[in-house]
């Protein structure tokens, strides 16, 4: 017997007859006799039809009222966990539904991308220990203070992970609506080949630059706490998927993956402060912190000091849904930056190829560049680090870019490892 | 200064641009000074769409899984208070929304059907002290054991009551889709009068007996509390509807209106236990208690023993929605019952006068029979009470029946008074 945590995002619970298909794969486990805890996100579009409803009230309700946002998508999780739980239920086994706030979901107060804070699974221990299977709302918990709060995009692999540490479960299974973790979006490329398991840093550069598989901060998450995470298949559940765990039990390669993300707009400052050196980096450091205090993501950050100029040039990418606030920001800070001028692009595209020690590996760095110029596709601006190499295109050549270096790299065949 | 609870039932929110007209009408009232409590319900056919979504995955989910059933239901008032509340702020005003939880409404354990047990309102009072409106989930409240429970049909109403009862609100205001509390359905008799005011009793008969205005537990709530109950209508808020208040205040008249229900049905049983006298009072009365622990209520209820038959004959009414669970109960209870032949009709009119002290008025009693056989409408079965007398009928005659007693009491005039 096993103790599993299983997570079925939105597309997996989209309509009753995929529930009800959710439902089998559940009670296949618990017929074999483990212990199982289901984590569930809104069903299908549901999310994106309460932030619509909200829309139609004022624009930017996120912003506007965060509390209120929190207390509306919540009910999407609540749905699920309600139906997939009746589900459970009448193919004959025992099960009971959790709110974020009945599991013990303890959160920070920030709304909408609140951090949890403590598990209390001692509902959910008694639950497991009465023979239930236990049904848990993703992507929400709640404060100290009896505030609902959601976590932000991804939400629901983070409450996977977080009650696979707290609950000590031998294994946390994210059922999605693809096969597992591919060295390149197999929408994109036809012949990207999954990986068998992936580790936990690779991953977590993968989620991060725009693989969509699992959000990174759940990715961390499961790191933080040797949670060993497979991402499966609702649709094909005898598939083994892709196993996310330590870098010592996953296979040796240089490259991953490559990750292509549209999802980025590039924040350009010029003319930083001509009148005086000092000011702009003060002014930056504030900006940073308070994009942090906001928890806003910068992912690419460089700083430019032309060599004909006083002025300093500042580029940093987020991602699109951050800009309105981001540009309020700036305007507010304006005076301590030195009344930059602001360009924002958002017809932008974000390839990432992901590996291992690729600063001691300049092929790979000279690879995608040569495969970029031959094909004539201009790059942005470029981040390179151990672990990835990132690069900013025009929107239209990422398909192009990322099929271009799929192939330059043999990936498909996994020819090329070290 | 007066502190106000206002009631907006699904049809006064149903969409977006309804609940913006919701907000103006709040937001009038606080602009006046007053400290405002909301309760609202789901909004439109929000909670029809949920049980079929449940009903998808089996039938009679509320009787299956009544916990799971709350879970879900419980989600639309929850998506009304966080748009009402945005809607609110959008005009510029704070206003906080609360879940029957956050709101301390503590109830008995009962799903689907929950007792309020105990409102613990010092978040809301700390709310109102801010000078926010609180915004408060209709319908839904909390078990001492952190269990979501929903109140039973007309719940909101009694949230509504309850919170005015606990706040010691001046008023309790109910917004609904009609004017007030008419003598007659207004859509069946368009020349129905509608009531300045209504005692608390009337309104219960009235409830009672198929008026949809206010549901019958929240009206005995505002009875037992003295709690002052205004019915207006959310498109005509100028309008001063119908107070529900203390018989002293209320005008005199006998008749107070006539209600037509559609929703009852009659079980008949017949034989009950020829062998023994003494058994079949024993199995009604076990019946009844059942009955009443299953919250299922009776409303008509007649034993008849016929002269020549040593057997007796039960019927009674309640409502279609709990058909199938009393059928079920005389089932499994019928060797006590002495094996009895069931009838059910469902095709059935409940047609009920309401008013004062109507056993010392025969005339009114010989009226409604005068009235029903000049037009041939055939009676299956009578009930006569101090308040009110029902007349069972075939459900195609219960119009016209509504309007011929209407008519001869010459209610559209009001001239039918003491």
């Amino acid at each position: 017997m096993a103790r599993l945590v299983q997570k079925f995002g939105g597309t997996s619970v989209a309509d009753v007859s995929k529930i009800r298909k959710a439902a089998e794969i559940i009670v296949a486990a618990a017929a074999e006799g483990h212990e199982v805890t289901t984590v569930v996100s809104a069903m299908g579009h549901t999310t994106d039809h309460l932030v619509a409803l909200a829309e139609q009230i004022f624009p930017e309700p996120g912003m506007r009222s965060a509390r209120e946002m929190d207390m509306l998508l919540a009910t999407g999780e609540q749905v699920s966990i309600a139906l997939l739980t009746m589900a459970i239920q009448s193919l004959g086994y025992q099960a009971r539904s959790f709110t974020g706030a009945q599991a013990g979901i303890i959160t920070e107060s920030q709304h909408g991308v609140a951090k949890i804070q403590e598990i209390q699974s001692d509902r959910l221990e008694s639950s497991l220990a009465r023979g239930e299977i236990a049904v848990v709302a993703g992507f929400q918990g709640v404060t100290e203070n009896h505030e609902l709060t959601t976590l932000g995009r991804g939400g629901s692999d983070t409450t996977a992970v977080a009650l696979s540490a707290a609950l000590g479960a031998d294994r946390c299974d994210i059922y999605t609506d693809v096969r597992g973790v591919y060295t390149a979006d197999p929408r994109i490329i036809s012949d990207a080949r999954r990986l068998p398991s992936v580790s936990y840093e690779e991953m977590l550069e993968l989620a991060a630059t725009g693989a969509q598989v699992m959000n990174a901060r759940s990715v961390e998450l499961a790191m933080d706490n040797q949670v060993q995470v497979r991402v499966r298949s609702t649709f094909a559940p005898e598939d083994q998927g892709t196993l996310i765990t330590h870098r010592v039990s996953s296979p040796e390669y240089t490259i991953a993956g490559i990750a292509c993300d549209m999802n980025s707009a590039v924040i350009t400052l010029k003319s930083l402060s001509p009148l005086n050196d000092t000011r702009p980096l003060e002014g930056i450091s504030a900006l940073f912190t308070r994009l942090q205090e906001l928890a806003i993501q910068t992912d690419m950050v460089m700083v430019l000091k032309h060599e004909d100029e006083p002025s300093q040039e500042l580029a940093f990418t987020i991602e699109k849904g951050s800009l309105p606030r981001v540009q309020q920001l700036i305007e507010s800070l304006a005076s301590s930056l030195g009344n930059p001028l602001m360009q924002v692009e958002t017809d932008i595209a974000k390839v990432s190829v992901v590996g291992r020690r690729l600063t001691t590996r300049p092929e790979v760095v000279a690879g995608v560049f040569e495969s970029l110029n031959l094909a004539a596709i201009p790059v942005q601006m470029v981040a390179t680090g151990d672990m990835r190499i990132s690069v900013l295109m025009p929107a239209k050549h990422g398909r192009e870019a990322v099929k271009l270096i799929h192939e330059r790299f043999n990936l498909a065949e996994g020819t090329f490892t070290t």
